[in-house]
């Protein structure tokens, strides 16, 4: 059985939050914290934190607060960051190859094994350790490395082929940048971790010109 | 004042996503669906759908649903892309050309004006119809242009500065594609959407070590 079930997706995907801003506080030198004190780093209110954590076992001490670097590593621990699950990038256009080059994979939990394309001018391109292979030999390769996790830089279009031919495979985790909904068509067999930056963008828009507006209005009464 | 004071984040940040399928309905050429079904392909209860719709008014019909275009073309208005907001880029490594050259920015409420770099090797290099900039002249394009929002896709140690020199020249919006929390510095005199992809692959790492824990065990019992 999954060891945190029923844990609410809005609590664990804080959890990266927590994670970051207690590696910046250890950088800084910091050992420990009071939970109001980290509540305000954090944004965030001292009780929802307790509570957060609480469904992985509570970490903090009444009157002591929480120690860095053994909640930072808890909940690095949480995330399984150490499992280094094997990947493979899928289209190595500019969003792959940006995302090839800046990822940390392995401090976020992953080990990227290779990257795919199925354009001739692009295979065998090196980006950095990796050079980009054919997506021909997509199913060997899952065969014999058997990664576990794909990071899908590919049109909408080409996704459902490639998942369907992935999850075949045995890749049981998507990082999705495409538009392709995987959790209609695969439901909870899968894990699907959507990156939708035309959607943030859309957010953007509604905030800033909220703001712009309200900055008007205060200029003109 | 702001149109819309007080909706909570969750229910503004779900705004796109209803776009997004309502937009897919549209092209599919459905021109009307039932709360239930769009609850369904939305994955969300039709109850949380009205409640997030009364926020910005209510839309529903009762007895008729949902009219695909009028909502869809409602949900644009809210988040104001038509607006085109006048941005620019600052950053034109692998990161800045990947969102420059996927972005559809003008459907998602911005228009592009200008692409910033500082490294003499990339200034003057053509990405789509925009050459990049030398940023030693964004004071002046500012003056001039009056951009409004900002897609930041430098350095998180760059980021200070050039925030600093933006907001002086009238940028209120950020998409932030750093580490660096401009709303700890700015507070709310700013709109910021923060992408932080770390956080994301992080949030995977989690989910995918949970469900293959649990396919283990499947296995073995």
């Amino acid at each position: 059985m999954a060891k945190y079930p029923g844990v609410s997706p809005s609590v664990t995907r804080r959890l990266p939050r927590y994670y970051r801003f207690l590696g910046e506080l250890m950088k800084k030198g910091v050992e420990r914290i009071s939970s109001r004190e980290f509540a305000e780093i954090i944004g965030l209110t001292a009780s929802q934190i307790r509570q957060d954590l609480n469904c992985f076992g509570g970490f903090g001490q009444q009157g002591y607060g929480y120690n860095v670097a053994s909640l930072h590593n808890a909940i690095g621990n949480i995330m399984q960051l150490d499992q280094k699950t094997p990947a493979i990038l899928i289209g190595a256009g500019n969003l792959g190859i940006a995302i090839t080059r800046h990822m940390e994979f392995e401090k976020r939990g992953f080990q990227l094994l290779a990257i795919f394309d199925s354009n001739p001018e692009i295979i065998g391109r090196k980006i950095r350790e990796w050079a980009v292979q054919d997506s021909a030999g997509l199913d060997a390769f899952c065969k014999e490395h058997q990664p576990k996790a794909a990071i899908l830089c590919i049109p909408r279009t080409a996704a459902p082929a490639i998942v369907d031919q992935l999850v075949r495979g045995g890749v049981r985790g998507f990082w999705n940048f495409t538009h392709y909904d995987l959790t209609m068509v695969y439901g909870d067999s899968i894990a699907v971790e959507n990156v939708h930056l035309g959607d943030s963008l859309m957010t953007l828009s509604f905030y800033v010109n909220e703001l712009l507006e309200s900055e008007q209005e205060k200029q003109t009464t």
